[in-house]
């Protein structure tokens, strides 16, 4: 007779992977090695869409793979102000942290797709606070969107002493007309909806003319335009940019 | 008896590659399959020193590979407002540009080695600026050394709608500190023998409590230390950071 020793398994790691601006080959080679090997990968999307980090690791999955798909709750007739909208989404938070926790403590790892740099702007940092000190969390950085627009303009971003700010376009017009007068090199992302205000907010600023729209960085259709000539819808991934003009012998 | 054309190569490529904050798997897999790849590999680096840029991906060059140090004149003795430091930087940029077209022109293609991302604060650019229209010139983007160092702090740098400001350690001091005052996430990079000015701002600001440097991002020898506890030296690559606070719902 053997005598088996009952042990829990070893609690496994929510790896937090960034997988860079959109195209494959941007994925670092970490990143790359833990999408390609792993059997638990979870993503955020909006209900009913196919979700711009899956579709970026398109092709690369384990043939066994179990996806976790975290559909956003839809929010869009709850204004951002109204305090329910933040008790929505810490509910989904709250919901998604415990899935990925309990995971974690059956033994198993979990690889959360992350557009460009987990720790910018990212939807993924709701679930490392909650996670953290509660099961092992790992991140993965990862080359940011806005790496990516600036690459498709062609031309660097800034130069000797630039200073560079990064603003959302959320807010208010008047902060954003400051912030651009007060600044060297401009980067505005989560512009959407926002475009004729932040528009209005740059030519107040007197730089529409220094102005670039990229849109779908690194991604299939990317475009770049002058701020001048866009229209004015512009999708979900979208990065204003102005160009640094610092030192350069 | 064949008759053989009698043609010049088709003309080579500089590829500018980012090769991210210092980590050999913070490459991207572009990144990692260009710089296998290549027979002429060139990088910056100070006279008499390894190099930062090639230190990253030791081990990972072809064994015939053709390397092309770039090494920076010796400008110690020239301060910077002196006119001199430019032309004879811009000398020596001339002089790369040369050595690199000729490269291309022979019909051979050059990787050159660029810490963090080339077109964000970086050398490689003012070669860029060069090149364009001579030869063909292909740019890969990276992972900056700032995602490396808010990655090393193991916590967020944005949130929600904060305003994120970059900021070089050479800016005169009231800058720095109005700048600090009026942003919720900051990045400070070139410190090195600014830091005692950097400190004075951060602290005339109100907010050394919540100051970080990171020495050393995703390189051996990597080091995480509240400002307050800082020595007064550190190193070339070093980096100050302030965490966003933002809407976390
Ligand atoms: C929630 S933030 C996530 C940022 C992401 N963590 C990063 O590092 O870039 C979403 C915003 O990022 C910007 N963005 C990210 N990737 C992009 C891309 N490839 N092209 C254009 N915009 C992008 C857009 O402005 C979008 O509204
Ligand atoms: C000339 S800039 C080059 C920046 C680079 N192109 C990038 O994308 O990060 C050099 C400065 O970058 C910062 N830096 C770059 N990589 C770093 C790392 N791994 N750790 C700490 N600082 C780094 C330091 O502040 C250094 O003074």
């Amino acid at each position: 007779m053997t005598v088996v020793a009952s042990s829990s398994p070893p609690v496994g790691t929510i790896h937090g992977v960034g997988l860079g601006p959109g195209a494959a080959d941007l994925l670092s080679v970490r990143a790359d090695r833990l999408v390609r090997g792993a059997r638990h990968v979870a993503y955020f999307r909006k209900a009913g869409r196919p979700g711009q980090a899956r579709r970026i690791v398109e092709g690369m999955l384990r043939a066994d793979v179990v996806e976790l798909p975290m559909e956003y709750p839809v929010t869009t007739e709850i204004p951002l102000t109204d305090p329910r909208y933040n008790d929505c989404l810490a509910g989904f938070y709250a919901e998604c942290t415990a899935r990925l926790a309990a995971l974690a403590q059956a033994g198993e790892d979990v690889v959360v797709l992350c557009e460009g740099d987990p720790f910018f702007y990212g939807s993924f940092m709701h679930l490392h606070a909650r996670l953290s000190g509660v099961v092992p969390v790992a991140v993965v950085p990862g080359i940011t969107g806005m790496a990516g627009a600036w690459n498709a303009t062609g031309v660097p971003i800034t130069w000797g002493d630039d200073v560079l700010t990064v603003a959302m376009a959320t807010l208010p017009e008047d902060e954003l007309a400051r912030r651009i007068r007060d600044t060297d090199a401009l980067v505005v992302m989560k512009i959407g909806r926002n475009l004729p205000k932040l528009r209005r907010a740059v030519a107040a600023a007197g730089r529409e003319e220094a102005a670039w729209l990229v849109e779908h960085a690194a991604m299939p259709g990317q475009t770049v335009t002058r701020l001048a000539d866009a229209t004015s819808v512009t999708p979900y991934f979208s990065i204003l940019l102005i160009h640094g003009r610092g030192r350069r012998p």
